[in-house]
């Protein structure tokens, strides 16, 4: 009498919290150095120092009873104008606070617009490689997942075969740029590709297709890589984000849904959304971390050191003959794998104590996942084991 | 193209949200001291010293990383062992860490039991007066909510009017105990025969019929009223608990599902827990709070306050001619309503910046709540006005 579906659901876990499990145990028994843990995208830069001043502060400062008290649904009005005024100065973005629902991190955020979108039959379409969390989310949540295939020459958007997906019951397509697992950022020909897109299949279904736009990563790029506030590109755009990675506070869970006046049906969207995060079990996000995001809307995070990773994990991978896009966004690498499965080589990697996510989850069995996210020195002393384990192939 | 499920639950939201936002609105207008709002349960004793302590001295001394970083979906082991030892203490428990999973607070942990246990035509059974969102939380998420009529002498449970509706579709009785909104603590001698009741419709429909307890309230008790712990009497018993009362921190979000090794299926109900979460945009609860608990766990509210309310409210109520249980627990009070429809005193009570939440929501449209964790002064500002309303009536 219990549930198989979420019993299925528990049971399974993600593969990549599967990996960071073992990496755990696996740490215990060989020592954590010698546990090269590429599995997890847990920041590995510490929170910029005003965020935890600002912790502090709150709660020296302000009324007990205001600061851990509860708040409106979408968040107290200081967060929603701080970061309404940090989004319109930064992107000429023209948002109200009203525009902006606060929620428990990206996770419920994306869950909650596809609740607002589950009429009968509807379907959303992703873009693989894609966050591997995104099928359950909208399988368990009364949508159909139907899935882009990769573009893996450039890791962009293969938009012929998202074409042929798209039908009367599409509300939606789901993208992440810069992209958890390829580490890309969306160009912005890309973007106004899409839009053209979108546009032109909107007023074929006859009604209005949004992008979801899941961007958790929005702040980490490098090389200069611009990018785009897209409601600016596509108005029909709703933005999910979080502070778990540009404030390095994944654990605090807080983050928002943008649904700009631009989308069709701003104003219903916003109350579906807020109802369907009620059924969610939403009641705020936490206070105290919304009182420091309001204080630090305009923080950004120091790349330096994902930067660094990068470009040494980039170098010496491709010198040893793998094969992958240079990242230029969030702390992924996708490699594709050697061999030609990335199951079987992240089984191999395992026996070497190297944890790597294959890709099938993400719609890419070829390629396994990297997170750049670890120290420097982690990096170092596990190269030699990816040259193992490409010889190892040849 | 939008939900109309979702958006007509965003659109009408909690009749008590309802209440609280005209309330701030009102102080605006007429000064907040002149607003008596006893419609939204936010406490009003601040939080213990310890925890605001707690809360400084984790992330000025604690590893920022560490501190802000991903747990466990079902909290990190400290704060799973810390709790788990303490409900041992307090009522002979059993408990194993691995029986607690972490939520940000009870909405999200009962929402999870509800689709752990929705299978085809599942059905919960509520009493009267009930939490008014159990409707939405049940209904929204798969399960039909049916609910027993109240016990308006007593406010215990009917048990005659329980039977009736347990069928071979019922998965678990709802019960929340001190209730909200009557503020009042099951008896030990009501959970004796609601176990026995449901120990015997188990055997009869072949399968288990849960207790699931929903207990913010549980350390908010008066009188020397005792809260039992309900697994030590029914053994199918599934516990949902948040600090948001015992802790004041409603805003922080943080509570726990318990499902304890007595409970049937233990092991696979606890995995569709966790599946259930997952899809609800769970990853974990808000990880600062989390050792703020591990660290607190032990700390208890000071009642006084409340006490002095409830008692303050209590008497002068009942000498002006009300008729209301006298609450032992929570911090509400249940008042019939002078005039039979507690929608039409409170439209009549809200003329004079009097907030009170009617009983329909609750089940019990003969009674309005009140909630008693305002301030004295409140109390007794209100009081003049109480009396006006009742006289209005005769």
């Amino acid at each position: 009498m219990i549930s198989q579906k979420m019993l299925a659901l528990g049971q399974s876990r993600s593969c990549i919290r599967e990996l960071f499990e073992y990496g755990m145990k696996q740490a215990a028994v060989v020592g954590r150095e010698n546990v090269f843990d590429f599995s997890i995208g847990n920041p590995s830069i510490p929170s910029p120092g005003a965020v935890n001043e600002a912790f502090v502060d709150i709660v020296r400062t302000e009324d007990s009873l205001d600061v851990h008290g509860y708040t409106s649904a979408a968040g107290y009005p200081g967060v929603r104008k701080a970061v309404t005024d940090d989004l319109n100065a930064r992107f000429n973005a023209r948002l109200r606070p009203e525009n902006l629902f606060f929620t428990c991190g990206a996770a419920p955020a994306l869950i909650a617009v596809v609740r607002a979108l589950a009429v009968e039959g509807a379907e959303i379409v992703g873009v693989a490689p894609f966050f591997a969390e995104y099928r359950p989310f909208a399988e368990s949540n009364g949508v159909k997942f139907v899935v882009t295939p990769p573009d893996t020459e450039h890791f962009q958007i293969r938009l012929d075969g998202m074409a042929d997906l798209i039908n009367e019951h599409t509300q939606a397509v789901l993208i992440n740029s810069p992209n958890n697992p390829s580490g890309i950022v969306y160009t912005k020909e890309t973007l106004k590709k899409l839009a053209a897109l979108l546009t032109e299949k909107s007023r074929q279904v006859g009604h209005p297709i949004y992008i979801i736009a899941d961007e958790p990563y929005r702040e980490l790029v490098y090389d200069g890589a611009e990018v785009s506030w897209i409601p600016n590109i596509y108005p029909d755009t709703v933005v999910c984000y979080s502070y778990s990675k540009s404030l390095s506070l994944p654990g605090e869970r807080i983050g928002y849904v943008c649904v700009p006046d631009s989308a069709a049906d701003s104003d219903l969207l916003f109350a579906a959304v807020a109802g369907a995060a009620r059924v969610l079990g939403h009641v705020c996000p936490p206070s105290l971390q919304q009182r420091v995001v309001a204080r630090c809307a305009a923080e950004r995070p120091d790349l330096a050191a994902y930067d660094k990773n990068r470009r040494a994990l980039y170098d010496a991978l491709t010198s040893f003959g793998y094969d992958c896009p240079k990242a230029n966004g969030a702390f992924y690498m996708f490699v594709k794998a050697p061999g030609g499965s990335s199951k079987a080589f992240s089984d191999r990697a395992k026996e070497k104590n190297v944890l790597v996510v294959p890709g099938d989850d993400f719609g890419c069995p070829e390629y396994f996942r990297l997170c750049t996210c670890v120290s420097y020195d982690t990096i170092q002393r596990s190269l030699p084991l990816f040259k193992e384990l490409i010889e190892a192939c040849r």
